[in-house]
């Protein structure tokens, strides 16, 4: 097997995860939960949203979190902004890495960003150069990279189409998301076998979301490729919108225990994101659904 | 990719899902779920086992079921023995298939069955000569291949050394087990990979546990190497008595959403699947833990 030697993890728990829970988290609350994410080895954790707190409540008060969490050196706090708006509130509490995202699918995006896929890249150019030129990485989302809720199939040729748009205005990295956790492994080697044609691995990011259970099978065939980024939250926090009740995203414990059993180095203490999750989970009042923190909690509450 | 075109699934539900469940399940019940499952073009289904009703309560009517449930020619109802006495009651129902279990750790074996594996082999020899001797067709389940919840890691070799002995007393097929689902896939590769170099991959399956959510990565590992036998169950049922609160069997709905993703043939209808889990569910007064089947389940409620 020839494998990466270590992976980054991308620690979407309190952004992607939060956003669609029902609970109101205190700030409080929120800055515990990345704190505790900062302690646990991880390199990468995106803290929140500088968007309408009309349309994401769960995420109004990230200005605050963001300028109260304990910032480790060596661990990257990106934050996500849809717009000019987003990245001067970024600036203001002194980001140094922002996300931003279109999709793939042009019925998603008119429903997700009220514009065409090319109006939202174009909405992202002056974003992207300040924030370049302000020295902040800019990390790109690319949602419905596998399939779109409203429009099925999405076409690779597509996908690789938008991320050539993304790395047109200059986003450093690309998180390919299967937004509604519809992927399989074989889609996973068309779509980054189709990227890595024009893009160097080290750029490309997975966003496995494990709705129908397959996230960890896509992961491990990205990683036989060759990919060594992968979005996770932990506990598997996060919804999907489209089939409530179903689970959303891949749990970092899970995407943590499978790296370790292949001897892929993620630098993540899984006792300690166990932690995380489980300071987490009272305060949502919702059983998290990822498998090895649950594996873990059971066999904590066996051994007490 | 070089896929095999076609899978069987071995559907477990019934027994291995069910033996662990704390309710009740009448035998009217279990007929319904097995007559469900026949109707979702499944060719294999374990229907119960002839084990000691002291031991497994929720098992002790296999008889009855077996007699009442509607057998679908070109579908094989195979039935757990443990031994001799077992293998009369599955003569007396006529069944066509029987299951037989042993462990590759020894530990396990001991505190599962009261015996070395040297033992346990040693009983299932007339078990499986007389099996054969009426045209029986006769499965080897090996328990804790990849981990054991007593002495932790489990050499390979010893792996191969029990299936090599169930194969010398006449076992058709070796069903490698994940038991407490601690697997990955590069475990997948070693122990396939020894066990291949003397057996036809024919005769291998894998049953994989998502107790760590890693149980369709390890398939898809084991698919890339040629294995097309897997063992599951509808909607996941069935927990690990190892760790209380954590989910265990594969779901079949989440090992049919892949493998329809990847082209690979099973010949199950998913829609029919989940009506057959959806009958399970409230008969277990439990949420099943399967995500494919979630997912299926929320978007039916949601179109309702």
């Amino acid at each position: 097997m020839n494998l990466p030697e270590r992976v980054t993890i991308v620690e979407v728990g309190p952004r992607d995860g939060l956003q669609s829970q029902g609970a109101t988290i205190s700030v409080a609350d929120k800055v515990q939960f990345v704190d505790l994410l900062s302690g646990t080895g991880l390199r990468v954790i995106e803290v929140g949203a500088f968007v309408s707190a009309k349309v994401v409540p769960q995420l109004a008060e990230s200005d605050k979190v963001f300028r109260k969490i304990h910032k480790l050196s060596g661990v990257r706090y990106p934050i996500l902004v849809p717009d000019e708006q987003g990245l001067e509130r970024a600036l203001e509490v002194g980001a140094k890495e922002i996300a931003v995202f279109t999709a793939a699918s042009e019925t998603f995006n008119q429903k997700n960003g009220n514009a065409s896929i090319d109006e939202s890249i174009e909405g992202l150019r002056l974003v992207t150069r300040r924030a370049r030129h302000e020295g902040i990485r800019v990390r790109g989302y690319v949602f419905t990279c596998f399939g779109c809720p409203y429009e099925g199939a999405v076409d690779p040729g597509k996908v690789s189409d938008v991320v050539q748009k993304l790395d047109g205005i200059g986003v450093d990295e690309f998180s390919i998301g299967d937004t509604i956790g519809l992927a399989n492994p074989a889609q996973i080697e068309t779509v980054f076998s189709l990227l890595m044609m024009r893009h160097r691995p080290e750029r490309l990011a997975l966003h496995a979301h494990d709705t129908r259970g397959t996230a960890l099978a896509n992961c491990y065939h990205a990683l036989t490729l060759g990919i060594s980024i992968f979005d996770s939250s932990a506990g598997g926090v996060g919804g999907c919108p489209f089939a409530p009740g179903a689970t959303g995203n891949l749990a970092t414990e899970d995407l943590v225990y499978m790296m370790s059993g292949l001897g892929v180095e993620t630098g993540v203490d899984l006792d300690k994101l166990v932690d995380a999750s489980a300071f987490l989970e009272p305060v949502l009042k919702t059983r998290l659904p990822g498998r090895t923190y649950q594996a873990i909690r059971a066999a904590r509450v066996a051994g007490e």
